[in-house]
Protein backbone atom coordinates (compact mmCIF):
# COMPACT_ATOMS: atom_id res chain seq x y z
CA UNK A 1 0.00 0.00 0.00
CA UNK A 2 1.47 3.51 -1.22
CA UNK A 3 0.19 6.94 -0.25
CA UNK A 4 -0.71 6.91 -4.29
CA UNK A 5 -4.37 4.86 -3.75
CA UNK A 6 -6.89 4.98 -1.03
CA UNK A 7 -7.61 2.34 1.46
CA UNK A 8 -11.07 1.95 -0.50
CA UNK A 9 -8.91 1.16 -3.99
CA UNK A 10 -6.87 -1.32 -1.63
CA UNK A 11 -9.28 -3.48 -0.15
CA UNK A 12 -11.05 -3.14 -3.93
CA UNK A 13 -7.68 -4.70 -5.09
CA UNK A 14 -7.73 -7.27 -2.47
CA UNK A 15 -11.19 -8.37 -3.25
CA UNK A 16 -10.30 -8.64 -6.65
CA UNK A 17 -7.31 -10.74 -6.02
CA UNK A 18 -9.46 -12.83 -3.91
CA UNK A 19 -11.53 -13.88 -7.22
CA UNK A 20 -10.84 -17.35 -7.96
CA UNK A 21 -11.03 -19.09 -11.53
CA UNK A 22 -11.04 -23.11 -11.78
CA UNK A 23 -10.92 -24.36 -15.04
CA UNK A 24 -12.53 -27.09 -15.88
CA UNK A 25 -8.91 -29.03 -16.03
CA UNK A 26 -8.60 -28.39 -12.22
CA UNK A 27 -11.75 -28.82 -11.28
CA UNK A 28 -11.40 -32.41 -13.24
CA UNK A 29 -8.72 -32.98 -10.68
CA UNK A 30 -11.06 -32.95 -7.96
CA UNK A 31 -11.71 -36.23 -5.93
CA UNK A 32 -15.56 -37.01 -7.16
CA UNK A 33 -17.70 -36.31 -4.30
CA UNK A 34 -15.93 -32.95 -3.96
CA UNK A 35 -16.40 -32.02 -7.90
CA UNK A 36 -19.89 -33.21 -7.45
CA UNK A 37 -20.66 -30.41 -4.89
CA UNK A 38 -19.39 -27.72 -6.53
CA UNK A 39 -21.01 -28.58 -10.32
CA UNK A 40 -24.00 -28.79 -8.09
CA UNK A 41 -24.22 -25.38 -6.87
CA UNK A 42 -23.18 -23.28 -10.03
CA UNK A 43 -26.93 -22.97 -11.38
CA UNK A 44 -27.75 -21.49 -8.26
CA UNK A 45 -30.83 -21.74 -5.85
CA UNK A 46 -32.72 -25.39 -7.04
CA UNK A 47 -36.29 -25.88 -6.76
CA UNK A 48 -37.02 -28.44 -4.19
CA UNK A 49 -39.43 -31.33 -5.07
CA UNK A 50 -40.46 -34.71 -4.83
CA UNK A 51 -41.22 -37.21 -7.33
CA UNK A 52 -44.40 -39.93 -6.41
CA UNK A 53 -44.82 -43.35 -8.63
CA UNK A 54 -46.00 -46.68 -8.36
CA UNK A 55 -44.39 -49.59 -10.10
CA UNK A 56 -47.21 -52.04 -12.29
CA UNK A 57 -47.57 -54.05 -8.68
CA UNK A 58 -48.74 -51.04 -6.99
CA UNK A 59 -45.74 -50.39 -4.75
CA UNK A 60 -45.47 -46.14 -4.04
CA UNK A 61 -42.02 -44.93 -4.70
CA UNK A 62 -40.81 -41.26 -3.68
CA UNK A 63 -37.89 -39.30 -4.64
CA UNK A 64 -36.32 -36.13 -3.95
CA UNK A 65 -35.42 -33.99 -7.28
CA UNK A 66 -34.28 -30.21 -7.84
CA UNK A 67 -33.94 -30.53 -11.44
CA UNK A 68 -37.93 -29.94 -12.64
CA UNK A 69 -37.52 -27.27 -15.04
CA UNK A 70 -40.38 -24.83 -16.65
CA UNK A 71 -41.01 -25.76 -19.94
CA UNK A 72 -44.18 -23.80 -21.60
CA UNK A 73 -47.29 -22.79 -20.28
CA UNK A 74 -49.19 -23.16 -23.54
CA UNK A 75 -49.39 -26.48 -23.47
CA UNK A 76 -48.23 -26.78 -19.90
CA UNK A 77 -44.77 -28.36 -20.10
CA UNK A 78 -42.38 -29.50 -17.57
CA UNK A 79 -38.94 -31.43 -17.66
CA UNK A 80 -37.24 -33.66 -15.17
CA UNK A 81 -33.44 -34.34 -15.39
CA UNK A 82 -33.54 -38.45 -13.76
CA UNK A 83 -29.68 -39.91 -13.05
CA UNK A 84 -29.49 -43.84 -13.54
CA UNK A 85 -27.33 -44.10 -10.83
CA UNK A 86 -29.06 -43.40 -8.10
CA UNK A 87 -32.37 -44.01 -6.42
CA UNK A 88 -34.72 -42.17 -8.80
CA UNK A 89 -34.08 -44.90 -11.18
CA UNK A 90 -36.81 -46.94 -9.14
CA UNK A 91 -38.62 -43.85 -10.37
CA UNK A 92 -37.77 -43.90 -14.19
CA UNK A 93 -38.71 -47.60 -14.12
CA UNK A 94 -41.69 -46.46 -12.58
CA UNK A 95 -42.70 -43.86 -14.87
CA UNK A 96 -41.57 -45.52 -18.31
CA UNK A 97 -43.88 -48.31 -17.08
CA UNK A 98 -47.37 -46.39 -15.64
CA UNK A 99 -46.31 -43.10 -17.99
CA UNK A 100 -47.58 -40.77 -15.14
CA UNK A 101 -45.94 -39.29 -11.68
CA UNK A 102 -46.57 -36.23 -9.17
CA UNK A 103 -44.62 -33.82 -8.31
CA UNK A 104 -45.15 -32.11 -4.60
CA UNK A 105 -43.13 -28.94 -3.46
CA UNK A 106 -41.40 -29.58 -0.35
CA UNK A 107 -41.94 -27.14 2.18
CA UNK A 108 -39.59 -26.17 4.82
CA UNK A 109 -41.16 -28.56 7.32
CA UNK A 110 -40.67 -31.29 5.15
CA UNK A 111 -36.65 -30.86 4.30
CA UNK A 112 -35.64 -33.47 6.33
CA UNK A 113 -38.45 -35.92 5.36
CA UNK A 114 -37.70 -35.07 2.01
CA UNK A 115 -33.82 -35.20 1.63
CA UNK A 116 -34.69 -38.65 3.50
CA UNK A 117 -35.97 -40.07 0.10
CA UNK A 118 -32.18 -40.03 -1.73
CA UNK A 119 -31.08 -42.84 0.63
CA UNK A 120 -30.26 -45.83 -1.16
CA UNK A 121 -33.63 -48.42 -0.24
CA UNK A 122 -33.94 -51.46 -2.05
CA UNK A 123 -36.94 -51.73 -4.82
CA UNK A 124 -39.51 -53.43 -1.86
CA UNK A 125 -39.30 -50.21 0.31
CA UNK A 126 -41.32 -47.16 -0.08
CA UNK A 127 -39.53 -43.75 0.48
CA UNK A 128 -43.08 -43.03 1.79
CA UNK A 129 -42.95 -45.27 4.93
CA UNK A 130 -39.22 -44.16 5.71
CA UNK A 131 -39.32 -40.62 5.38
CA UNK A 132 -42.52 -40.81 7.03
CA UNK A 133 -45.06 -39.01 4.10
CA UNK A 134 -48.28 -39.98 3.27
CA UNK A 135 -49.09 -41.34 0.03
CA UNK A 136 -52.06 -40.04 -1.02
CA UNK A 137 -54.63 -40.98 -4.40
CA UNK A 138 -56.52 -38.05 -5.68
CA UNK A 139 -59.03 -38.47 -8.35
CA UNK A 140 -57.94 -41.83 -8.94
CA UNK A 141 -54.51 -40.77 -11.04
CA UNK A 142 -52.34 -43.71 -11.22
CA UNK A 143 -49.38 -42.32 -8.63
CA UNK A 144 -49.35 -41.20 -5.24
CA UNK A 145 -49.40 -37.29 -4.05
CA UNK A 146 -47.44 -36.15 -0.91
CA UNK A 147 -50.39 -35.77 1.49
CA UNK A 148 -47.88 -33.49 3.51
CA UNK A 149 -47.16 -31.14 0.66
CA UNK A 150 -48.91 -28.18 -0.03
CA UNK A 151 -48.17 -27.90 -3.92
CA UNK A 152 -49.05 -30.99 -5.83
CA UNK A 153 -48.91 -31.48 -9.31
CA UNK A 154 -50.43 -34.36 -11.69
CA UNK A 155 -47.58 -35.23 -14.65
CA UNK A 156 -48.03 -37.39 -17.47
CA UNK A 157 -45.33 -38.18 -19.79
CA UNK A 158 -44.44 -37.38 -23.16
CA UNK A 159 -41.46 -38.18 -24.08
CA UNK A 160 -37.95 -39.66 -22.71
CA UNK A 161 -35.41 -37.40 -24.31
CA UNK A 162 -31.12 -39.54 -23.42
CA UNK A 163 -28.72 -37.11 -22.71
CA UNK A 164 -26.17 -39.70 -24.21
CA UNK A 165 -23.31 -37.70 -22.85
CA UNK A 166 -23.55 -39.04 -19.27
CA UNK A 167 -26.53 -41.22 -19.19
CA UNK A 168 -28.79 -39.23 -17.81
CA UNK A 169 -32.69 -38.52 -18.98
CA UNK A 170 -34.09 -35.39 -19.54
CA UNK A 171 -38.25 -36.53 -19.09
CA UNK A 172 -40.75 -34.28 -20.98
CA UNK A 173 -44.00 -33.69 -19.14
CA UNK A 174 -47.59 -32.41 -20.14
CA UNK A 175 -49.68 -30.77 -16.62
CA UNK A 176 -52.41 -32.86 -16.11
CA UNK A 177 -53.85 -30.68 -12.78
CA UNK A 178 -52.57 -28.99 -9.82
CA UNK A 179 -53.53 -28.73 -6.30
CA UNK A 180 -53.13 -26.19 -3.87
CA UNK A 181 -54.53 -24.09 -1.04
CA UNK A 182 -56.81 -21.40 -2.65
CA UNK A 183 -55.31 -18.81 -0.76
CA UNK A 184 -51.86 -18.82 -2.45
CA UNK A 185 -53.55 -17.91 -6.08
CA UNK A 186 -53.39 -14.33 -6.71
CA UNK A 187 -56.07 -12.19 -8.66
CA UNK A 188 -53.48 -12.44 -11.69
CA UNK A 189 -52.52 -16.19 -11.67
CA UNK A 190 -49.31 -15.89 -9.77
CA UNK A 191 -49.02 -18.13 -7.06
CA UNK A 192 -48.11 -17.10 -3.58
CA UNK A 193 -45.09 -19.94 -2.39
CA UNK A 194 -44.23 -18.19 0.74
CA UNK A 195 -48.13 -18.83 2.10
CA UNK A 196 -46.75 -22.26 1.41
CA UNK A 197 -43.01 -22.44 2.83
CA UNK A 198 -41.60 -24.13 -0.41
CA UNK A 199 -38.06 -24.57 -0.08
CA UNK A 200 -35.05 -24.48 -2.61
CA UNK A 201 -32.19 -26.65 -2.28
CA UNK A 202 -28.80 -25.71 -3.15
CA UNK A 203 -25.70 -28.27 -4.46
CA UNK A 204 -26.15 -32.13 -3.32
CA UNK A 205 -27.68 -30.90 0.64
CA UNK A 206 -28.10 -27.42 1.49
CA UNK A 207 -31.97 -26.21 1.96
CA UNK A 208 -32.53 -22.48 1.60
CA UNK A 209 -35.94 -20.81 2.61
CA UNK A 210 -36.57 -18.09 0.08
CA UNK A 211 -38.24 -14.59 1.02
CA UNK A 212 -39.72 -12.28 -0.23
CA UNK A 213 -37.96 -9.52 -2.11
CA UNK A 214 -40.91 -8.49 -4.69
CA UNK A 215 -42.83 -8.88 -7.96
CA UNK A 216 -41.70 -6.86 -10.31
CA UNK A 217 -43.48 -4.65 -13.51
CA UNK A 218 -43.51 -5.91 -16.87
CA UNK A 219 -40.09 -5.05 -17.96
CA UNK A 220 -40.17 -2.54 -21.20
CA UNK A 221 -37.38 -0.46 -22.73
CA UNK A 222 -36.53 2.84 -21.65
CA UNK A 223 -36.62 2.95 -17.65
CA UNK A 224 -36.55 0.18 -14.77
CA UNK A 225 -39.07 -1.86 -13.78
CA UNK A 226 -40.75 -1.01 -10.03
CA UNK A 227 -41.85 -3.50 -7.25
CA UNK A 228 -45.34 -4.46 -7.05
CA UNK A 229 -47.80 -3.15 -4.48
CA UNK A 230 -49.33 -5.80 -2.63
CA UNK B 1 -70.15 -27.25 14.02
CA UNK B 2 -71.81 -29.87 16.33
CA UNK B 3 -70.53 -30.52 19.53
CA UNK B 4 -68.71 -33.76 18.36
CA UNK B 5 -66.28 -31.95 16.64
CA UNK B 6 -63.32 -29.92 18.34
CA UNK B 7 -62.40 -26.66 17.29
CA UNK B 8 -59.12 -27.85 15.91
CA UNK B 9 -61.23 -30.90 13.50
CA UNK B 10 -63.50 -27.61 12.53
CA UNK B 11 -60.38 -25.75 11.49
CA UNK B 12 -58.85 -28.99 9.59
CA UNK B 13 -62.27 -29.53 7.59
CA UNK B 14 -61.97 -25.75 6.30
CA UNK B 15 -58.30 -25.83 5.18
CA UNK B 16 -58.93 -28.99 3.42
CA UNK B 17 -61.58 -27.09 1.65
CA UNK B 18 -60.20 -24.59 1.12
CA UNK B 19 -57.62 -26.80 -1.28
CA UNK B 20 -58.20 -25.90 -4.75
CA UNK B 21 -57.67 -28.65 -7.66
CA UNK B 22 -57.52 -27.10 -10.96
CA UNK B 23 -57.62 -29.31 -14.13
CA UNK B 24 -55.52 -28.58 -17.30
CA UNK B 25 -58.85 -28.16 -19.16
CA UNK B 26 -59.91 -24.83 -16.30
CA UNK B 27 -56.26 -23.80 -16.58
CA UNK B 28 -56.66 -23.36 -20.68
CA UNK B 29 -59.81 -21.01 -20.01
CA UNK B 30 -57.44 -18.38 -17.96
CA UNK B 31 -56.53 -15.33 -20.07
CA UNK B 32 -53.04 -16.47 -21.89
CA UNK B 33 -50.84 -14.04 -19.45
CA UNK B 34 -52.39 -15.63 -16.15
CA UNK B 35 -52.36 -19.03 -17.50
CA UNK B 36 -48.31 -18.15 -17.89
CA UNK B 37 -47.91 -16.60 -14.62
CA UNK B 38 -49.21 -19.84 -13.00
CA UNK B 39 -47.95 -22.55 -14.64
CA UNK B 40 -44.66 -20.73 -14.26
CA UNK B 41 -44.93 -20.79 -10.74
CA UNK B 42 -45.40 -24.23 -10.27
CA UNK B 43 -41.81 -26.05 -10.45
CA UNK B 44 -41.20 -23.90 -7.60
CA UNK B 45 -38.43 -21.32 -6.42
CA UNK B 46 -36.09 -21.22 -9.58
CA UNK B 47 -32.92 -20.32 -10.18
CA UNK B 48 -31.54 -16.64 -11.37
CA UNK B 49 -28.84 -15.99 -14.27
CA UNK B 50 -27.82 -13.97 -16.88
CA UNK B 51 -27.23 -15.31 -20.34
CA UNK B 52 -24.46 -13.28 -22.40
CA UNK B 53 -23.52 -13.70 -25.30
CA UNK B 54 -22.02 -11.87 -28.84
CA UNK B 55 -22.91 -11.88 -32.02
CA UNK B 56 -20.31 -12.48 -34.86
CA UNK B 57 -20.08 -8.93 -35.48
CA UNK B 58 -19.16 -8.48 -31.72
CA UNK B 59 -22.21 -6.97 -30.16
CA UNK B 60 -22.92 -8.23 -26.64
CA UNK B 61 -26.58 -9.21 -25.63
CA UNK B 62 -27.89 -10.09 -22.40
CA UNK B 63 -31.00 -12.33 -21.23
CA UNK B 64 -32.59 -13.45 -17.83
CA UNK B 65 -32.79 -17.09 -17.54
CA UNK B 66 -34.32 -19.69 -14.75
CA UNK B 67 -34.27 -22.31 -16.69
CA UNK B 68 -30.64 -23.38 -16.11
CA UNK B 69 -30.60 -27.05 -15.04
CA UNK B 70 -27.66 -28.92 -13.64
CA UNK B 71 -27.23 -32.15 -15.61
CA UNK B 72 -24.23 -34.21 -14.08
CA UNK B 73 -20.40 -33.28 -12.47
CA UNK B 74 -18.61 -35.79 -14.59
CA UNK B 75 -18.42 -34.09 -17.52
CA UNK B 76 -19.66 -31.08 -15.92
CA UNK B 77 -22.72 -30.25 -17.98
CA UNK B 78 -26.00 -28.13 -17.71
CA UNK B 79 -28.89 -27.33 -19.46
CA UNK B 80 -30.34 -23.87 -20.23
CA UNK B 81 -34.26 -24.04 -21.90
CA UNK B 82 -34.52 -21.26 -24.46
CA UNK B 83 -37.90 -19.61 -25.93
CA UNK B 84 -37.94 -18.85 -29.59
CA UNK B 85 -40.72 -15.90 -29.08
CA UNK B 86 -38.94 -13.72 -26.48
CA UNK B 87 -35.46 -11.49 -26.22
CA UNK B 88 -33.58 -14.53 -25.63
CA UNK B 89 -33.72 -15.33 -29.68
CA UNK B 90 -31.21 -12.85 -29.99
CA UNK B 91 -29.16 -15.07 -27.35
CA UNK B 92 -29.99 -18.25 -29.29
CA UNK B 93 -28.71 -17.10 -32.65
CA UNK B 94 -25.50 -15.70 -30.67
CA UNK B 95 -25.03 -19.33 -29.02
CA UNK B 96 -25.64 -21.13 -32.92
CA UNK B 97 -23.40 -18.44 -34.49
CA UNK B 98 -20.45 -18.90 -31.47
CA UNK B 99 -21.19 -21.99 -30.04
CA UNK B 100 -20.63 -20.46 -26.05
CA UNK B 101 -21.99 -18.31 -23.73
CA UNK B 102 -21.68 -17.34 -20.33
CA UNK B 103 -24.10 -17.54 -17.42
CA UNK B 104 -23.88 -15.08 -14.55
CA UNK B 105 -25.60 -15.01 -11.08
CA UNK B 106 -28.07 -12.33 -9.85
CA UNK B 107 -27.56 -11.32 -6.53
CA UNK B 108 -30.56 -9.33 -4.55
CA UNK B 109 -28.62 -6.31 -5.64
CA UNK B 110 -28.67 -6.73 -9.65
CA UNK B 111 -32.36 -8.38 -9.48
CA UNK B 112 -33.78 -4.85 -11.05
CA UNK B 113 -31.01 -4.79 -13.82
CA UNK B 114 -31.47 -8.49 -14.35
CA UNK B 115 -34.63 -7.96 -14.79
CA UNK B 116 -34.59 -5.16 -17.33
CA UNK B 117 -33.18 -7.22 -19.90
CA UNK B 118 -36.19 -8.83 -20.46
CA UNK B 119 -38.17 -6.33 -21.93
CA UNK B 120 -37.87 -6.60 -26.00
CA UNK B 121 -34.76 -4.82 -27.41
CA UNK B 122 -34.00 -4.58 -31.00
CA UNK B 123 -30.83 -6.75 -32.16
CA UNK B 124 -28.53 -3.51 -32.30
CA UNK B 125 -29.11 -2.56 -28.76
CA UNK B 126 -26.82 -3.95 -26.25
CA UNK B 127 -29.08 -5.00 -22.62
CA UNK B 128 -25.75 -4.62 -21.01
CA UNK B 129 -25.90 -0.94 -21.44
CA UNK B 130 -29.82 -0.67 -20.95
CA UNK B 131 -29.75 -2.68 -17.86
CA UNK B 132 -26.46 -0.58 -16.67
CA UNK B 133 -24.44 -3.58 -16.49
CA UNK B 134 -20.69 -4.12 -17.69
CA UNK B 135 -19.79 -6.58 -20.23
CA UNK B 136 -16.36 -8.21 -18.83
CA UNK B 137 -14.08 -10.38 -21.16
CA UNK B 138 -12.06 -12.67 -18.71
CA UNK B 139 -9.27 -15.04 -20.46
CA UNK B 140 -10.15 -14.31 -23.82
CA UNK B 141 -13.12 -16.09 -23.84
CA UNK B 142 -15.65 -15.63 -26.73
CA UNK B 143 -18.75 -14.56 -24.78
CA UNK B 144 -19.21 -11.30 -22.30
CA UNK B 145 -19.18 -11.68 -18.69
CA UNK B 146 -21.31 -9.59 -16.52
CA UNK B 147 -18.42 -7.74 -14.37
CA UNK B 148 -20.89 -7.32 -11.47
CA UNK B 149 -21.90 -10.69 -11.08
CA UNK B 150 -20.23 -12.55 -8.39
CA UNK B 151 -20.41 -15.96 -10.10
CA UNK B 152 -19.65 -16.65 -13.55
CA UNK B 153 -19.48 -19.96 -15.54
CA UNK B 154 -18.08 -20.20 -19.18
CA UNK B 155 -19.88 -22.36 -21.33
CA UNK B 156 -19.48 -24.10 -24.07
CA UNK B 157 -22.47 -25.76 -26.48
CA UNK B 158 -22.52 -29.26 -27.21
CA UNK B 159 -25.93 -29.72 -28.71
CA UNK B 160 -28.99 -28.50 -28.75
CA UNK B 161 -32.20 -30.32 -28.62
CA UNK B 162 -35.62 -29.02 -29.50
CA UNK B 163 -38.58 -29.30 -27.75
CA UNK B 164 -41.68 -29.81 -30.73
CA UNK B 165 -43.84 -29.90 -28.42
CA UNK B 166 -43.67 -25.80 -27.88
CA UNK B 167 -40.82 -24.25 -29.98
CA UNK B 168 -38.42 -23.88 -27.02
CA UNK B 169 -34.88 -25.24 -27.07
CA UNK B 170 -32.87 -27.22 -24.55
CA UNK B 171 -29.32 -26.54 -25.01
CA UNK B 172 -27.08 -28.92 -23.56
CA UNK B 173 -23.50 -27.52 -22.37
CA UNK B 174 -19.92 -27.96 -21.05
CA UNK B 175 -18.87 -26.11 -17.95
CA UNK B 176 -15.39 -24.41 -19.48
CA UNK B 177 -14.40 -22.37 -15.81
CA UNK B 178 -16.07 -20.76 -13.18
CA UNK B 179 -15.38 -17.31 -11.30
CA UNK B 180 -15.91 -16.66 -8.07
CA UNK B 181 -14.51 -15.26 -4.83
CA UNK B 182 -12.45 -17.93 -2.93
CA UNK B 183 -14.31 -17.59 0.09
CA UNK B 184 -17.46 -19.24 -0.86
CA UNK B 185 -15.42 -22.24 -1.83
CA UNK B 186 -15.68 -24.52 1.22
CA UNK B 187 -13.37 -27.26 1.99
CA UNK B 188 -15.95 -30.49 0.73
CA UNK B 189 -16.53 -28.42 -2.80
CA UNK B 190 -19.99 -27.02 -1.92
CA UNK B 191 -20.36 -23.12 -2.47
CA UNK B 192 -22.01 -20.84 -0.21
CA UNK B 193 -24.28 -18.64 -2.18
CA UNK B 194 -25.07 -16.68 0.93
CA UNK B 195 -22.23 -14.75 0.84
CA UNK B 196 -22.85 -13.94 -2.43
CA UNK B 197 -26.96 -12.97 -2.26
CA UNK B 198 -27.46 -15.61 -5.14
CA UNK B 199 -31.72 -14.29 -5.60
CA UNK B 200 -34.25 -16.80 -6.90
CA UNK B 201 -37.20 -16.67 -9.33
CA UNK B 202 -40.58 -17.51 -8.93
CA UNK B 203 -42.80 -16.99 -11.81
CA UNK B 204 -42.33 -14.86 -14.51
CA UNK B 205 -41.57 -11.68 -12.25
CA UNK B 206 -40.92 -12.93 -8.83
CA UNK B 207 -37.70 -12.51 -7.10
CA UNK B 208 -36.61 -13.63 -3.45
CA UNK B 209 -33.71 -14.07 -1.10
CA UNK B 210 -33.20 -17.41 0.16
CA UNK B 211 -31.90 -17.53 3.38
CA UNK B 212 -30.30 -20.93 5.29
CA UNK B 213 -31.92 -23.78 6.83
CA UNK B 214 -28.67 -26.06 6.38
CA UNK B 215 -26.85 -28.61 4.73
CA UNK B 216 -28.14 -32.26 5.66
CA UNK B 217 -25.59 -34.89 6.03
CA UNK B 218 -25.90 -37.85 3.58
CA UNK B 219 -29.02 -39.90 3.45
CA UNK B 220 -28.77 -43.20 5.00
CA UNK B 221 -31.32 -45.70 5.57
CA UNK B 222 -32.23 -46.17 9.28
CA UNK B 223 -32.24 -42.87 10.81
CA UNK B 224 -33.06 -39.30 9.24
CA UNK B 225 -30.03 -37.08 8.88
CA UNK B 226 -28.99 -34.02 10.85
CA UNK B 227 -27.97 -30.57 9.89
CA UNK B 228 -24.31 -30.10 9.30
CA UNK B 229 -22.84 -27.96 11.73
CA UNK B 230 -20.58 -25.26 10.19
Amino acid sequence: MTDNISLLDYNERKKEKLMRYLDISEIKTFESRKRARLINCLTGHKSANLVGTKNTQGATNLSIVSSAVHIGADPALMGIVFRPDQTPRHTLNNIRATKVCTLNHISEELVINGHQTSARYPENISEFDEAELTPEVLNGFNAPFVKESKLKIALKLVREIDIIENGTHFLLFAIEGVYFPQDILEEDGHLNLYKINTASITGLDGYSSPKKLGRLTYAKPGSFSNWLKE
